[in-house]
């Protein structure tokens, strides 16, 4: 790698995306440089093209999962694991780089996803402060980010496949505390839907039901693990309804996800989690506006459980590689990631990505095109 | 008592309430008939009263929770906790007499409170099947029915002054997870909500906060527990938010309980709570209309937990009773019942109830008025 | 069916099995007759061959799992899915036949497995009081008894091999509270061993460990998910700790499940347990002496939570049966139940499962020998 | 302050206390110099001086819970209510100075109190790196601890007498999950027990039992709020058995806490907790040898559970300082501090402390002796 690095920039919100020179940053002990491989443009991505969040630092070097090859290491520098990283080995990072610990989100409710001084990769980190993010050739670790070797039997494009939607899945699930043999029923086939389909499978679920479109993901859906998928363009509400009390005693679904990030959807998931059932709520990751709820035949009388779920843990991050490690020669997770980009094709990646075109882009930033 | 047994009947929804004579019930064995100290009117009540309950087989005797003396038994009966119990005995019983314990809610699912053959003294059974609620001089009490003595050092009083909402307030303080030190809001000071601010500064609250209506209600929550009380009526949603979080570190509530019954109520509450708190919502007993809901903002982002909470269990009946036998002499449950009404005067406690005259009225069906 | 019955009678502790001649049963309303296809020999027999059980009303016709056709139905007989039940239709029952519903454990606490009333098939009930047992060509279903329709892809064989060891399985799971990627340990690979193993696997552990012997029990626990086994009899309780650690970043495992019924493997599971782990203890049915504990090297320095684990309850037969249909085809439950016995031959089949030499027998109450 | 400070330092295991000079410590930014008013004595302390840890970086100041008033502030430096800190402030502070929040104990398992980079004050820093403990005249408060100022209402001897075994308590109480009306006895009346006692009465236990001794500590738990004590060396755990039950239906108790640190004390608990009941393991700091168990009886039929509770987060600091701030009136905290030495009467605290003839010895640094 020559001592010029190219990388993708978002100068603001809804400008074209740009591609820069940066120079090859010094590291400090403890840090590290990783020659990027592949990375993603996910939803949130999309989202900060629009300025849809706020206090992002534009300019921004995008992609907040990534994976690659260290280019230079400064070390000691460990695995979370604890084994020693050294140059040329293929690894991964968790991309939320830092929380603070002390305050009160972090140290006294245990809700570190809330942290006022979160950073992520990709997010809160400006383009002047150096390389945080994927779409670039190499990506500055720095000193105590969470690096973990990528299994041997995993591929980059598996592991990006899963990518962000994976550790949020791992989330979901955990948030869900699923009992063996329930049913759940997922709603969206974006990429945090169909990961949380496959783990609901994984984690001992019964039936597994899906809602999406358009038809490509509901196929993808069926190979990820779902048992019925219903086209959400061509049932209506009720009809699902039906369908759903019709396999499960008339009583409604155990568990029921929402990662559809639809005002609509959040509706019709509190009329199909049964009585006593859990609803976790996790994919209005932005503000989709309002929805209309009866507050007692929805929670009160259903003696319902709805549970929002926000972000992921490092712990999450591990356990999505435990995940990829034992069952990616199965779960057609590198599917999910269906074409990729150069640098010079972001704008196009997020056009493509926003008309919901494909379920994932990707991104290869030694691609020339 | 004479073999004549008054009670009141309401025929139907919006019908004036009527009194009849009923034959003394003949006793199968396990089976008794308690003498009427005290029922109540409670909101349940008012509500079976306009016909906004399902299902309900007028005429019917209403009253679902009652104190009296053992008049006759045909024993052996024993109480809940084992023992044997007299003619004479003074005693109070759960008002749930019948959960089948083996369709899928009882049994699979464990919210027996969803059972579809639940049946409960004052609402599900119809008078021509016999004594089946308190508005009347006599309860029949079918063998099975879980009695329990009233503690010596508890007065008629203070059990039917928390009544059915005290055994919820169990219920919401259960489901609601209290953790040492939790700060607890609690919309709504009719008879669930004073006694949930009760139990919230009993097990080991921190700051408790009341929002309700009118003046006395108020002076009232403060006297059962509250810190801080907001009055409806003279403060802002806003005001009451500001406020809320001065005395949070600007985070809000970790626990929020809904005991209003009221659309705004439940969108307000999904904002007092804080980032990963609990709301449990247990006071939309019927249809309130529709609220308005963010499920990014107050679901998602805030990883909230919101807990509808249905009804009752015999556990909660039971620890009930061990709060009222060791704080009846400093909680002014008795408080709550603010006027006792003959039979005659029924069609008055409605109205005086539904207009919130009253905190709750009580029943004494040997008054003459 | 003739009017005659033939079934297999346990007198008393360690006396020989005698085969009776029972009267077809009359059947009041809700109850039904079922055809014996097969039953099984469980560890629970040995045991009460034993005499180890308190309060066994002997003689008992043995056998609580079991699996058949409806002879005969007096009905309308519903399954607990609430469907019809009809003569001729292949079902199995949870034989756990009565709780009372009422009782503290029952109604206060929440656990049903220690109602003092509880009535289990083949344990509870004397052979004077009917055919309460599967070592029998045919079984009284009393009414109340939970049965559900065997899944046209679950075969007699399946059900039988998983049985009573399955539920046993899934309340362990259960118990555990099982995050996704746990890792899993399973001392014993007896008939609940084995099906936790299987459990673990489809519910989302990463590793999956298992202790036992002899070698084909093991060689079964790698055939229902087990990645490593170690052979009881040929490993050092320090190899096995130093080789568990060395798996899991030197820290033991997260969730650790005692199903061996053995004082040492108790005592060795709190060291193979993570800090801030999970042990379940499961398999100590009877009194196997007592074991050594340090409590402050192995539970309050570590942080442990250890959860004993009692019985079954209704949901865990139905999830059961959600397993077995899904999985059947794929994990092998029927290789549990390792050879099948005649009335004749049960003397031998107590003696071959108390020595081991076999992992479960099964009984043909039709079989000639 | 003179800029020489006195600190008590034990040189090593068993050797006598020594007084030494400091020199008064250098801030960097973010530090500050807490004056000490008081600190304890505590169990941990005699186990330090016996040389029972392991690790312990000898010399050491001792001292980990201290309360004193700011004497010099190198700011800004924030209280963990993010309000501005100042020279003069009464304040205290969490023992724990450090965990390193990257670990899989504290990153991915959330269990910060078995980190191993884990510091606290009075422990695990050499007196060769400052004043990183209680027995001085000042304490050196590196950047990031965590500060509190002490609530006008709460003297430093109520918090002093409350102190780690408060902290600890909390712990407890929340790891007990405790539900409203559950029946607790505390096994111990030190200062652990005692702070135990007074939180699950009022965190909503109904009736509260104490096993412990010499008689003056029991005299105490009453007026902590036990409802019942044992004299340890009057009764015999036959008797305390027997009691128990008589006063919960025969049933044991629903939460049972070990804060005795006795073996024997671990094997009655596990007698006195009822089926289903939960018993938390608090008070084996150190090794106390081993106990006998039977798995059987004490655990698996009795489906309990037995949560290990090691240690304490900042979250039960500050809850325990809401408790203090609301009851420190009623409840006589300042009373478990019985006896205050200055510097040079510490080997004679620690002799009291060991013969247990006194609950707690206090530390006045500034005291003249």
């Amino acid at each position: 790698m020559s001592d010029r690095i190219l990388a993708a920039v978002m100068a603001g919100p809804r400008q074209p995306i740009d591609i820069r020179e940066f120079d090859r940053p010094a590291l400090p002990p403890g840090a590290a440089l990783l020659r990027t491989a592949r990375s993603e443009v996910c939803g949130t991505d999309v989202h900060l093209w629009h300025g849809r969040l706020s206090g992002v630092p534009y300019p921004i070097v995008p992609g907040h999962v990534s994976a690659g090859t260290l280019e230079n290491v400064r070390g000691p520098v460990h695995g979370i694991d604890g084994s020693d990283l050294r140059e040329g080995d293929r690894v991964v990072f968790f991309d939320v780089h830092r929380t603070c610990g002390r305050c009160r989100a972090c140290a006294v409710h245990r809700t570190p996803t809330r942290c006022p001084h979160r950073r992520v990769y990709g997010i809160t980190d400006s383009a002047a402060d150096g390389l945080f993010g994927g779409w670039s050739q190499a990506i500055y670790l720095e000193p105590g980010v969470g690096i973990a070797r990528l299994p041997d039997r995993v591929s980059v494009d598996d592991y990006i496949g899963g990518g962000c939607g994976l550790l949020t899945a791992v989330h979901i699930i955990e948030r869900a505390t699923l009992r063996p043999g329930d049913t759940v029923l997922v709603q969206g086939t974006g990429a945090v839907g169909l990961s949380t389909i496959a783990l609901a499978r994984l984690c001992g679920a019964s039936t597994v039901i899906a809602i999406g479109a358009p038809a490509p993901r509901l196929a993808l859906a069926r190979r990820m693990g779902a048992d019925l998928v219903f086209d959400l363009d061509a049932s209506s509400s009720d009809q699902r309804l039906e369908t759903v009390r019709g396999v499960t005693y008339g009583e409604g679904i155990d568990v029921v996800v929402e990662a559809a990030g639809s005002a609509r959807a959040f509706e019709e998931g509190l009329m199909l989690a049964r009585d006593g059932g859990r609803y976790v709520v996790a994919g209005h990751y932005t503000d989709a506006g309002p929805s209309t709820v009866n507050a007692h035949h929805q929670i009160n009388r259903k003696h319902l459980d709805i549970r929002g779920c926000w972000g992921s843990e490092p712990g999450h991050f591990l356990r999505a590689l435990t995940f990829l490690e034992r069952y990616a020669g199965t779960v057609p997770w590198s599917a999910i990631g269906e074409r990729t980009y150069s640098l010079n094709q972001l704008d196009e990646a997020l056009a493509d990505a926003e008309a919901m075109r494909i379920t994932k882009a990707l991104v290869d930033p030694w691609a020339s095109a």
